[in-house]
């Protein structure tokens, strides 16, 4: 009896074990995984270790360690609280750290002098009333929207070094050395991050913001180019629609905001880089991200029609079928066109074939609705389905044409290169379509 | 000339004192508007002020600081890092702290009794090499989903002060004293963060996202009630719509997941408080805001005909008035029950009235699109235009009802209180509607 209960012990725990390493081997493959869908995680990871590593020599090395002594770990810490996975989001975070610590070690130190004429009973209390009048206020001032926008963090440092300085030079009369410290090893710390940051294979928000939006209109193009084949087509044969997932990439518009504003706010900081310039448009940026969140509106409309369980007949469907898919798809078109400009940095053609065509194909639509929709008589509801998407086809048409006039201003306000006109198809000059052979709009 | 020139300055100095004046009251106005549109803000930063006095005590008084020294900074630090305006926040962050540190100091320890074996010249060597491996192995964890959603500020706490603890134990041979006060204060600034936080007029995230649920179906329940006025009745007029402005609070809903979902992570946090117990359904709140939002972006679309420029024409809008204006008001009332509901605490009726009466209005309105709304054959497009919005209306029945399923199901979960059923009107007991005179639908 003792025997078998001893193997069914160790069966269990063999099973046991074999749960945990399964879940070990899971974990592992989550890992990879993460790493095999953006490598930079990697490479930001192994910058971090570098960076923390880089500072912790203020230890190691004695005439280093003579200059510091142990506040060199403020260095450490200040490394690991400002390295962010973008240089906007690190250069924000360090800016503010260095900043507020300075102004702030010499408020403590203005404080600290102030208390201590006191005397040696009314120090510690002089003390605490301005350590609470302080920490109130600047508590209250981060409520302050502008402020919590781009500088909570420097707010919280400030809070900190200030209570810091003034509260420890109660015990230590080297109040100025220590803040001295403070805010030298702080400088140090942050910049090794962001030197780190910026110059190891940097990641620039400013570009993550820049990529996204094109993808966003990216993602709407495929619905659109998707969805007469989808809507039309396939129903023919009377099957399910499992192929519409394959267009369902547009749902993660609806809810980009946050993002989209969070990246923004944080790709201000960045400097120049590569063809984006310190001051470059990223307001903009957000509202032609804003146009195509509303785009993405009218396609969450008309996906309902697309994935409905009672799908309009389809002799109703046929009505409107042919001006109906040529205005989807050449939407898409015009959506692409728009996306591919964006990430080429170049300005697209201000008169997009794309949109005219799928203004005329509205006309007839229209034409279409006017003549023929209304006959089918005994079918009214579908007739109206029907006549609703048609409507939303003319909506899309609307939203596509504010987008595209809102990436031609943020063409011609980030200063995007001009595309070379094809005027003359006779005269081949194709060697010589280098960056100087543009046409300045802005003279 | 040269008195001219003083005057010029006067007066310029004077404008810019002015100026600046001007700026200073704007500022304070605004900083008043702030405290105004929620006095918590203010409760907060003198809750803030509070705890930070109370752990710099650590440093005021003799026994308090002969047990800690220098080490007592942490305590302030801690206290200005961790205290957020919510509790579920506040104890997240204290949490995470607290366990990260002792964790890493430990781990920190260990590191620096296994360098201190290879000798002075080995070291720093292998000292860095940990440091190296555990800050690129803990960055990456920063990576992955679960992890950042809960234990973010945990992993960067870890990577903080295992650095911190092995690096400085190269020149501090006393490396556990340093580990236990580093996690001894920490444990007392979060401990004075979270106590002051809890006990002192707390604002609980869960009861805000709880609030923030019940707002966003009274916004969309606010629009359709007033829909139909709107709609129907205003243009008979011919006047613009300025009034449908104050319709328009359900934008906020459309873009509302982040904040919700960031709040239902942080309730998770909260212990349990009045009438939400620890382990609330939190997720059943994320489903009824998916849901409610999804009705959003269907009342984004009605709005579309709502504001349109090209109305349709009276006489073709007549034809759908009546049900449309009965189905829009229903269902607002439904929503504005559910809110209610909601708000209160109380489970509502499951079979409800208003969704029954929309769901006529709606057959209704069907027979009626069927029967003449395609007797007007000369206005097709205005016609199609009608029936979309009476397509929309029926999307919104539709909506209002998962919407309503998904909060009995949270009502049911959350154990809301069931309401007094009106079974026998003769017999009177108003006396007795206590929490005890309740059927229990779990048995």
């Amino acid at each position: 009896m003792s025997s078998s209960n001893n193997d069914h012990d160790q069966v269990k725990s063999a099973g046991l074990f074999e749960r945990l390493w399964g879940k070990i081997v899971k974990f592992g493959l989550m890992l990879k995984k993460l790493g095999q869908d953006d490598p930079r995680r990697i490479v930001h990871s192994l910058k971090v270790a570098l960076a923390v590593t880089l500072v912790s020599m203020l230890f190691y090395f004695e005439p280093l360690y003579d200059g510091f002594g142990l506040a060199a770990m403020w260095a450490i810490l200040t490394v690991v609280i400002v390295f962010e996975f973008t240089v906007g989001a690190t250069i924000g975070r360090g800016l503010n750290r260095m900043m507020a610590t300075l102004v702030a070690a010499a408020l403590g130190i203005g404080v600290h002098r102030l208390a201590t004429l006191s005397g040696k009973q009314g120090e510690p209390i002089l003390i605490a009333l301005f350590v609470f009048v302080e920490a109130g206020i600047v508590t209250f001032f981060r409520f302050i929207p502008q402020m919590k926008a781009r500088y909570d963090f420097g707010l919280l440092v400030f809070n900190l070094t200030f209570c810091l300085i003034s509260v420890s030079g109660y015990r230590d009369d080297e109040v100025i050395r220590m803040g001295f410290e403070r805010t030298n090893t702080i400088i140090i710390g942050s910049c090794t991050a962001v030197a780190v940051c910026v110059f190891i294979r940097p990641v620039w928000i400013g570009v993550e913001l820049h990529n996204q939006i094109a993808t966003n209109m990216e993602k709407l193009a495929n619905f659109l180019e998707g969805f007469g084949d989808e809507y039309f087509i396939v129903s023919e044969n009377g099957q399910t629609r499992d192929k519409s997932s394959s267009l369902q990439g547009y749902k993660s518009v609806l809810t980009s905001k946050s993002s989209e504003d969070t990246m923004a706010n944080l790709a201000r900081w960045e400097p120049g880089h590569g063809r984006f310039r310190f001051r470059h448009p990223w307001k903009q940026y957000l509202k032609v991200g804003t146009l195509t969140r509303q785009c993405a509106f009218k396609i969450e409309a008309l996906n309902n029609y697309l994935t409905s369980e009672t799908q309009t007949p389809q002799d109703v469907k046929s009505i409107i079928q042919g001006p109906s898919v040529v205005i989807s798809s050449e939407c898409g078109k015009a959506l692409k066109q728009l996306a591919t400009s964006m990430r080429k940095m170049t300005k697209s053609p201000s008169n997009d074939p794309h949109i005219a065509k799928s203004k005329d194909a509205a006309e007839e639509l229209k034409a279409v609705i006017r003549s023929s929709l209304c006959k089918h008589q005994d079918d009214s509801l579908n007739i109206i389905k029907d006549g609703a998407v048609a409507l939303l086809l003319f909506e899309i048409i609307t939203c596509t044409e504010k987008i595209s006039e809102a990436a031609h201003k943020l063409a011609s306000q980030a200063h995007f290169k001009d595309v070379k006109p094809r005027v003359t198809p006779v005269q081949e000059n194709s060697g010589n379509d280098g960056p100087h052979h543009v046409i300045t709009i802005e003279g």
